[in-house]
């Protein structure tokens, strides 16, 4: 097999062929605004609790809003979701302007067009170089829309 | 949107509507055999510098070789690879039977039909009830096979 010396072009080499499932995650900022962003990291971390856990780089803009947040929601996004995906990871002053969130449970900004979503207390925020991983407790769930998952790969889209 | 109260349900649920690349695992037990398991749940942590991460739980066969190994190989798999990634979550005995894999870089075993692996060092291990967060330092690749990614989705498998 051909090596990859460099450490940078190997992650990037590899991270380009594996496919995520991509969701959004929001919160409230410290003045009760809503925040949020695209995460492709979001796993489960065992049923019994259950727990999950995602990454999110700390130069992120919601990064100072997540350090001090109690809640979150986790939202799973399919195939009718690109746009939200996308609008979730590009200007940050632009998330919540449009009508398709609303105030869902422990005052959480929730996007009902989702597939589903987890509320999720924050547990615990391990800070590791630049990034941190965020592990939270699942308390309760929403049913969305049913529909086939978005996937990332090859830095673009794929429906699943 | 329906609420889903009981925690576990909402965990389940939303999983399984999230679609999840597939990776395969290897390292090296403390006798130098080989040792290895199927993961979804393999993420980037960040370029720079070049950090991944992933979940295992604490009661798998790979658990104690894990807690003591300095080194694991990170495989991300893709179409051709479907019967190797149901091999290494099934039987553990039987996971290094065949001779699809061979000695790779650090002694790791290494499975050559794979789409891409990395070779990373194991820098931290947070446990989490009966789960644990590994964070690994990558340090070189290996060029696999280029193919489609394979995906777990709805408890199976699906090519991106």
């Amino acid at each position: 097999m051909p090596a990859i010396s460099d450490s940078v072009e190997a992650l990037k080499n590899t991270f380009r062929s594996h496919a995520s499932g991509v969701c959004v995650i929001t919160l409230l900022d410290s003045d009760g605004n809503p925040v949020g962003f695209t995460a492709t990291s979001v796993t489960s971390l065992g049923a019994n609790p259950p727990l999950a856990s995602f990454n999110v780089a700390s130069g992120s803009s919601t990064w100072p809003s997540l350090c001090k947040a109690t809640w979150v929601a986790i939202h799973t996004l399919g195939e009718n979701n690109q746009a939200l995906s996308m609008k979730m990871s590009t200007d940050h002053t632009k998330r919540f302007l449009d009508d398709d969130w609303q105030i869902g449970p422990k005052g959480l900004p929730i996007f009902p067009e989702a597939t589903s979503v987890l509320i999720a207390a924050i547990r615990e925020v391990h800070s590791v170089e630049n990034n941190a991983v965020v592990i939270v407790d699942v308390v309760e769930g929403l049913s969305g829309i049913e529909q086939r998952p978005l996937i990332y790969f090859q830095r673009g889209y794929l429906i699943g």
